[in-house]
């Protein structure tokens, strides 16, 4: 049933043949830094497959069913038949694909999950996990997953990643650009430092930073959610500095030295040659109900209005202008509304020498579907040049996760393969096959060398 | 000629056979009351077919038809005449399928209109008209119209409901949000009571409300236009209604008040459990001399920016904390490019044992046409759930619209067919054809058992 | 390899046959006036083919080409073989079309240029060069280009246009709107005479008006960049035009003024029957350091946000309301996410005996690739009148440009080809053909005449 899922045409399944068997680079998730500290066994598929995705939780939401079967008390067995009863509802939604896949590439179950097969699906499951050694690192090597890259905050310990050949530390910078006196509190800790100004917290961070990249770090992010402005320097945010640490600082102050620090840092990463994600215009505030019982990133955030795009390319043009230039960014857009004018983005600044300087990044979050990711693709390569895109990155928090990058794989292909069937690419096929590799693993790993 | 219409593989064809025999369900028009009560008998197509439909108006100003020839004096064949010549130059506007399938589905008239064969076809079908009796109620038994929901006002007459098998008020409450003090003087004669104050007013709109729900009302609808900006309660809104009652409120105080309004409103709907219909992002103002000659509804309306998302967000969390939380809601936009951000709406909010808590409506008025339709089911598949869709509805002034359920049903088999022929969709035929039933006729149906 | 691209049927490849003998009216572009006054003569393909063709440059830019080989003073030939190394590297571009059409349809290559035979295509041109005379006039023989019009300031010398048979001026009239005291002294210097006042001013624009209309002038634009905002009139603008004098004019009373002269222009083109081209939503500050390098126009401007739906209304109805009505208004838009809104406008707005009064315009600048042309067309199709669309035009630098009329043809002409195959389109022949002819031709020349 899923050989050839999304794949329709002969060249298609060519190019497929081809992109399946290149190593995978995700250079941007949350998986459990501690689950891959101690290699974690998984004994229980409710714990692998349902608990750590916040998609299905979400799924279950919308069709109905209780909290009590999602985030509550039921037994892990109650759950699990829960999500399969809401599976045959998902038609054309990309959990019905990346159930499929993830029951069939580590369970070998090719049936499609409902109501009626729920239990069996789940008793085999478990007598599987049994019998297997299913781990992290067995995991990994079955979806052949050359490096991951799971977040940390600068505070964070990251010794774990000093020797490892597999896992390198990817930078998720809010707290340092929402600046609170907790966070401040924390670095003085971890530092063993006093920070009683702009300057010392500055260094701080630095030295925070020269440490990551020691760990292999090379990839870093920030969000600009829903209702980002930027401010340019008006030489005013030690005094503000000094407030925030009386707690005395809040809306547009509170912005004014976020900016500040936002274009400080990517400095600092064009100094040390760290790429940049930005994820651009998330609404994290939708219900407060759901936030007090599933906490922030329980999967009900919503997509934000269009970027403002003068902030955008302010912010962008004031980094241009430091001493280091730009660092390479990747801007990623929950809004696929806005997915023309952050490709075009990419010829509005340049770096000689540096292909992609600026770039789109993946179809992200809720985009990650046949329908975002094609439309990212049709974009990048319409208002950019699509051989620069650094291509996919899971940015889930669960291990099985790792199919979307075959099913990206399937997608891309595909795409490609109808440009090639309908005459509008008549490039020769190695170039084909050239970008196909960069799109599925060169363009990511060569950010690591 | 329109046997296959839209419809391009054997996999469409028999889904649509299996669709085509379901009952209609229109919950949201706005058909004329009177013609209903009276089952108005139609001797001229012109009265039928032309007058009474804004879009076909709109469509021959588009192509320079003078007004006399639209809204103004010249004779019903004068101005048949020239929608005739107007179609040809349609192709691509929904307006060129409805019109052939109006004139196929009722007169059984196959040909293409035309500046050519206009006088012809409209002696046709003066002669069909003299010849069968053509009624409300011929019409809604052709159309297989189980149940249809015209647009009432609060303060108008809902008796004629009360018994009615086929027909209950959907309640257009525009009114009671942008407050005036004419529509406060009209409750208090409808209700023969003083209404001096918000909680005088609010309790009046409470009874109004019981009554249309035992006159069997079930949706409702609000329209959030472009510039819906939304503001938190601050208790300060019993002085603004004292204000408005003395003719001095304006500007953004009154719309703090409807904001407390509307949301006072969904409380009672939540309570009551209506469905609730909000038409968000319509301009209204364009063209204040099409507005002169033609009234508000006139069809020159366009289309508004991106909703406000915060405050989108703001409103339903409030609802949704709110004694009853939120009633079941279902978002229309008029701005395509919003579309994702509305559907993801749909896993943001959730109550235990409702599926579709909130949902994206169908394609809406200027977006109803093949590229609307598919774009709304491509992202509410993706974005959410499609199995929650609550289906179609015309939203039209003319009882000829109801070809546009078969439009619809034609694009959504048209639509499904294709994602099963390319592998996208793997599900047994049994769930389709459920999935098919509920898009169709059983979502809606569901709502008022 | 170049005959059948894009076409994918056999409907599609008849309609190409018929559309590409059309002759081309090419009603907005930036074609140096001194090249054709000169007629000039080309012999070296760098030249022609990339110098004046910002496009290239900025991709070449995002692939990581060094500004030496772009703007700089490498030699022609190194510049050549960068320009040849960056076109593998774009598929999905329109530059990968457009160059293997350039090179193919002027100099006969069919091969696909790369680094590999970049030296070798760099001699055959110029070979060519050398035995063949290549001059504008020529280039304008082989496209078949039976019209076209550069643009020009109000202030220019266009007596060259008053007996020319081959072009006509267009009016760039963004210097009268986003009035300086510079632009006011040349109108000085070339009226010879003194401007001390608002009327005054709006007497001279008047004047040159009137000779741009003796000379052929029959197309003007605007730009409404990201960030317009329209402000009604306040009757205090005579006074602005007398602070502006004494440069004390800026920030929204700057803008005031402009929607002023905006709006006086219109009334003005409505009387004289000028053709408005509105050219919305460009973010043309982005990199203040290739702003500096390589001039406003070098490539590197973005795309802004949606334009401000009200603002734009409220402008076209103010004009509406004036004494001529609205001029023919061509809208234009940036951002693809605006193609609903900017399209359902052709019905908000009407004058009784004029098809198409407001339409939206040929897929713009960055947007100009079969992505955003298919996406133009689905729009303007479903929201408004397909066949009142004026067709394609290049707004391009470069004398090679003119194979976008044969791009965009043959898009046309695929689209077109499969709504018929798909049974959408069920018109007769002779209805395809003539719409073809209006989008291909007709509707551009009817303008002149």
């Amino acid at each position: 049933m899923l050989e050839n899922l999304l794949l329709n045409s002969k060249i298609s399944n060519e190019l497929y043949n081809y992109a399946k068997q290149l190593p995978i680079i995700d250079y941007h998730n949350h998986l459990s830094l501690s689950d891959i500290r101690e290699d974690k066994r998984f004994d229980d598929v409710y714990d692998l497959w349902i608990k750590p995705d916040p998609y299905k939780h979400r799924a279950m939401r919308m069709c109905g069913v209780p909290e009590e079967y999602i985030s509550g008390c039921a037994s892990p067995e109650e759950k699990f038949i829960k999500w399969c009863e809401t599976i045959p509802k998902l038609m054309g939604n990309p959990l019905y694909h990346w159930s499929l896949m993830e029951l069939s590439m580590v369970f070998g179950i090719q049936d499609l999950p409902s109501g009626e097969n729920a239990k069996s699906i789940y008793e085999r499951c478990n007598a599987y996990l049994k019998e297997q050694v299913v781990s992290v690192s067995t995991l990994l090597d079955q979806f052949n997953v050359e490096f991951a890259c799971p977040c940390v905050s600068l505070t964070d310990d990251v010794d774990m990643f000093e020797d490892s050949e597999r896992f390198a530390p990817s930078l998720r910078g809010d707290d340092i650009v929402n600046l609170s006196v907790e966070f401040i509190q924390k670095m003085e800790r971890v530092l063993h430092m006093n920070i009683r100004d702009l300057q010392t917290f500055q260094s701080a961070v630095t030295q925070r930073l020269l440490l990551l990249k020691k760990c292999g770090c090379v990839f870093v992010d920030h969000a600009l959610d829903n209702g980002f402005t930027y401010y340019e320097d008006d030489r005013k945010n030690e005094k503000r500095f000094a407030r925030l640490l009386k707690g005395k600082l809040d809306g547009a102050e509170k912005e004014k030295l976020s900016s500040y620090l936002l274009r400080f840092l990517c400095g600092e990463y064009a100094r040390l040659q760290l790429v940049v994600q930005l994820h651009i215009g998330a609404q994290r505030y939708t219900s407060s109900k759901l936030r007090e019982q599933v906490g922030p990133a329980g999967g009900f955030a919503g997509i934000g209005n269009s970027v403002d795009v003068m902030s955008l390319t302010s912010f962008l043009d004031a980094v241009d202008r430091s001493e280091y230039g730009l660092p390479k960014i990747v801007l990623f857009t929950l809004n696929p509304a806005d997915n023309a004018l952050i490709s075009v983005l990419s010829g509005s600044y340049s770096k000689d020498g540096v292909d992609g300087l600026i770039t789109q990044g993946p179809a992200w979050w809720w985009c990650d579907h046949k329908l975002g990711i094609e439309d990212m693709l049709e974009n990048a390569a319409a208002f950019s040049a699509l051989s620069n895109f650094i291509g996919m990155t899971t940015d889930s928090r669960s291990f099985l996760s790792f199919v979307r990058h075959d099913y990206f794989r399937r997608i891309l292909c595909n795409w490609i393969g109808e440009k090639i069937e309908k005459g509008e690419w008549v490039s020769p096929d190695e170039h084909v096959k050239d970008l196909l590799e960069r799109l599925c693993y060169g363009n990511a790993k060569k950010q690591f060398s």
